[in-house]
């Protein structure tokens, strides 16, 4: 299954990825159906280039669930519902099992209702927003997806961290075409990009970090424990980070802000009752799909004939290099950065598996 | 009706205000009850303290009216309907009685289904978002607004405006308290600030404006014309923008884009088609509203403890200021700036009315 890539390194295909995180779930007890689900979240996550939210994750999920924090031996639940609503208990399983029972209820009551929310409580880490974003679209659905997470971001005029950097993704079916897929945080950079920075010896830009003055600072050392991050484009960041917060915390009745659990810092034994949220639109409801599809694929070329800056090929839109990195993965395999395949290649050993197989 | 303020400057009530211009739009054909939905609208917005979007708009409005691109003799129509969704036909109405009507009827189906979406096509400028988001919180229900509008922001990579800068507010109620209340455009600043910083000499800070290059610009003079506003946060405000767009623009059936008249420099006797779109989700159909208001409070009252930056008095919510403001001005009138004041003293000359009374 390992095959050489053109740049002559290593590639896994997508399908021996997926296929070892399903035995790693397993491994440790989970379902076959729900390490399915799981798997395919993270594998989809990685093959579009986001290996930060990708099967890197893994082995931090598997401690948990060894730990007892995440259940292997529960189902998510409807804890409560309503025509175009429902209330989704996760039971502390898997986010990723959570979510996707979520989104799923989501796209059929938005199929007779045009529109549906469902939030989540008891659930945890979900990986990336765009992944359910994306289960909409590919049916035909306009998804938005979004959770919170312990607080790490400022506000404006705080000296530490008030909310999480708080998710949000949508997508945007497109016909034949690749759907509009964005999946952004309310940080102005990840917190990730703080380490990475430090790591290679480089400045933090102006802007990143809110040190424990509650002003700007570029001494990257403090985060995360003495700065925290700074809410993208300021009030509008943070004003945004508390309508999910309000979703997906408030709303569903998990925890919220300073209450939730770290899953990654966190006691590995106890739920960590992250919130999320899906609010999904039935295009086919409120228009004719091929009449929609023509409307956004209007928008697509006008957005690619629209004259590129001197350093840009053409202007493009949310999700493009995401579908051209997958495509790119599905055709010739997946280059997984260097601290994924270590992580996976420990988790293999800890579980007496082999990684790549 | 003119009561002298405490800073010994002239005060105008809300009320005298909110009359004026009722007069103003019944003297030129538009039905009273029309014309109490489009001034309590505006008025409310001045009593926030947002005046770029109260009735300094008006004098617009009403030439668009004498003109025949907005109609007084129409009314806003369901044009389709499921069970939580509508589109409304605007008819070509002003921007307020459109969105005025759809967030009412959203609002009813919001209270059958949980949650309910309402898009509008045929409408015009709407004036601020974030009055809709409140007429939702009003009803104990968490408000979304947003709408599209001429392009006028670039797109990273872009050399010209590529999307409107696309309004969106939300607004969650919070039982005895204010609501959270949050009203943005998707450009780094208003267009406005970009004149406000022209007119008294001063810079225009990095970061505000895309010149004809695709490269940020501080020539200020290049605005609107050859330069454009900048995405908020890149491609994160970019990325907003076209989820509002298509929301409000391509899902309504309304115009997008460059289709969307100016209402402001546009043909004043043709339609503009702007796009609006409205999300309400009913408190009461998922939780117990106390028992929602009460965890409002929780996070209101975390986020006001949390430590103050030195030059701050408090950690603030988004609205705060707002609902400050118009607590003042309704106990000792509102301090119209004097664009304001002059704007409409001008109509009330044109019209044959007196401004104040």
């Amino acid at each position: 299954m390992v095959v050489p890539s053109p740049e002559n390194t290593t590639a896994i295909s997508l399908d021996a990825l997926e296929s070892f995180c399903e035995r790693a779930l397993t491994a440790v007890g989970v379902s076959p159906s729900a390490a399915k689900t799981t798997a395919t979240a993270l594998v989809t996550t990685d093959s579009w280039g986001i290996f930060t939210h990708g099967t890197k994750l893994l082995a931090g999920y598997i401690r948990r669930i060894r730990h007892g924090g995440l259940r292997s031996d529960c189902a998510p639940q409807i804890a409560a519902e309503g025509p175009a609503w429902a209330i989704v208990d996760g039971q502390s399983t898997l986010g990723q099992v959570a979510s996707t029972f979520a989104v799923e209820r989501a796209i059929d009551k938005a199929r007779t209702c045009g529109i549906a929310y469902v939030g989540v409580r008891n659930s945890c880490h979900f990986g990336a927003a765009g992944y359910y974003a994306w289960l909409a679209a590919r049916a035909n659905m306009i998804g938005l997806a979004m959770a919170n997470d312990v607080p790490s971001v400022a506000a404006p005029g705080s000296r530490g961290a008030i909310i999480g950097s708080n998710p949000i993704a949508f997508a945007v079916p497109a016909g034949e075409r690749d759907p509009i897929l964005l999946d952004i945080s309310l940080a102005t950079v990840a917190g990730g990009k703080v380490y990475a920075n430090m790591k290679r010896g480089e400045p933090i830009p102006a802007g990143w970090l809110i040190g424990p003055d509650g002003r700007p600072t570029n001494d990257g050392a403090l985060y995360p424990e003495h700065a925290s991050l700074a809410p993208m484009s300021g009030h509008k960041g943070y004003g945004i980070g508390l309508l999910i917060e309000t979703l997906s915390g408030l709303l569903s009745g998990a925890s919220f802000t300073h209450r939730i659990g770290s899953w990654i810092f966190g006691d590995p034994s106890q739920p960590t009752d992250h919130g999320a949220a899906f609010i999904i639109i039935n295009v086919a409801s409120l228009m004719a799909p091929t009449q929609f599809a023509e409307r956004v694929a209007t928008l697509i070329d006008e957005i690619h004939c629209a004259p590129p800056a001197d350093s840009c090929e053409r202007v493009m839109l949310p999700g493009e290099r995401e579908w051209a990195h997958r495509r790119r993965a599905s055709a010739e395999g997946l280059q997984l950065p260097s601290d994924v395949t270590h992580s996976l290649e420990h988790l293999a050993q800890e579980l007496g598996l082999t990684f790549p197989e």
